[in-house]
């Protein structure tokens, strides 16, 4: 069972309270890959520029990520983000963007990985994500995220892709945004309604809700004093979820709450360093640690 | 065993997206009595003025609240506040207090009652706190509250008051304001510094965090659609969980999170209709229902 994933690469400049770093490898897809990585292979989708840094290359091959479909685009340049991070450190504030690489056509998906059984779509322009899609051959769960931007400009086309994937990752200002319902459980149901089977709401640090037919399951998140750069913990919570259930191989509703927890302590480690410092060199072993522990704190009985 | 409160009595009038009403029984000591009283027996010292009305009375009676410490106070009137929910409904925005007979001098112990073994001071004056709290004999479980008003006036005297407690219970913000601690597990700890054994930071729709030297446990509110009017959650969480707590007459970090199950399920109770709407004749069996359905949610094995 393979998990495909298609989002964006990027080298980041970041500022927080606990110091700052620049130009790390960061990006959706590779915060995704990361956690991910340690359930299932994991095939990544992503366009960068020439400069994109050997090492960072060298990164992501030495967790196992196919990079197949990581393309070097000739005369382009990489993504590069930088963000700051003051008072409760919930959301970052973007100090300069150059989109770069990210502004030209998207990425293709090599005939060879076409084959995927699960599909991570992290965010990008809607019409992107459904050429992605409709690449991959004959997928059993696929999943999407998205951002403000495509639910204010996009909104048509935004809601066509929903109703084509299993399922929609997104956080809680977005959720309220996309369906003007303020409660995170009518917001959920009304994505519902656009036609997945189920909607996690990522709350940062007040954990996330499921959203399914079936009702809703809350959960928080691991609670943690190391908190030293948010980037990619809303793509870590996806690539642990997804990467937790292309290896169960299934999405019934307990199981995508045991595939919540796992996503829930992907996160949890991705912010307690910046960029990749922390899951770089992550073992399961630390993961189901945490997991144990997590778990072992929500027994109330 | 039996547990005081001291608090506030309130006429309330408040605005939220589902309607309004108008001069209702409200307060801290009212809300956090009528979801401790499920749980043990439950003695409440306030004072009222004499427009007071007698069915209020009657209603707190009708479940059982031992009404030896109310006095009502000869040319004064009760107090009142009027308050808004908007958006997320997460806070209230005051539209009018008279505080009429919290301005006066506060209420005293009756001797009858002074035996109490868990003592709950709601939020006032922190000098006030002490000296209520001086009047019970020998409590075994002493907790209190307080709010931003004291915490930027009274910062000295509250230290003082939260040095001599057992266990603080307050909202997340307020946790930050008194400790400049952004994150809350630090916030808690900061906390725990001043004298307290345990810690339990309320946030509202985003559930709550324990904090005792055995580390941080973090909990999910009751998800659910029905949030009406959420005055009177926060003291209905303090109510279910010092009403567990002195059932139970332990106070250890496993019988703590234990408590703060029930202490979420009263908020979830609290917060479906306006005033006492929901609670005022809920049965125990509807509570233990949602306790069992709750802590169902929070199994992910």
């Amino acid at each position: 069972m393979a998990l495909l994933v298609t989002g964006s690469i990027g080298i980041d400049t970041v500022t927080s309270p606990h110091g700052s770093v620049d130009s790390v490898l960061g990006g959706s897809a590779v915060y995704f890959s990361f956690a991910a990585a340690h359930y299932c292979p994991v095939r990544l989708v992503a366009v960068v520029g020439e400069d994109f840094p050997t090492e960072f290359r060298s990164t992501l091959e030495t967790r196992g990520i196919d990079l197949t479909g990581l393309e070097t685009r000739a005369g382009s340049k990489t993504f590069r983000w930088a963000g700051k991070y003051v008072g409760d450190m919930n959301e970052a504030e973007t100090v300069g963007v150059e989109l770069n690489v990210l502004a030209e056509a998207g990425p293709k998906v090599p005939a060879g990985i076409a084959d995927s059984d699960t599909v991570f779509l992290a965010n990008t322009h809607p019409g992107l994500q459904r050429e992605l899609l409709s690449q991959v051959t004959s997928p059993k769960l696929t999943v999407m995220d998205t951002m403000n931007l495509w639910i204010e400009n996009e909104r048509d086309s935004l809601i066509e892709t929903i109703g084509m994937v299993t399922g929609v990752i997104i956080n809680d200002a977005e959720s309220r945004q996309l369906t003007g319902k303020m409660n995170l459980i009518e917001a959920g149901e009304a994505v519902l309604g656009m036609g997945p089977k189920f909607v996690m709401i990522k709350k940062g640090e007040h954990g996330a809700l499921l959203v399914t037919p079936e009702g809703p399951v809350a959960i928080p998140a691991f609670p943690t004093k190391r908190v030293c750069d948010p980037t990619g913990a809303g793509d870590s919570f996806a690539g642990g979820t997804l990467g937790y259930l292309t290896a169960e191989g299934k999405h019934d509703p307990a199981t995508l709450a045991r595939a919540m927890v796992r996503g829930t302590v992907a996160a949890s480690f991705t912010i307690e360093d910046f960029s990749l410092g922390r899951v770089k060199d992550l073992a399961r072993g630390e993961i189901d640690a945490r997991v144990d522990k997590f778990l072992s704190m929500l027994r109330f009985e």
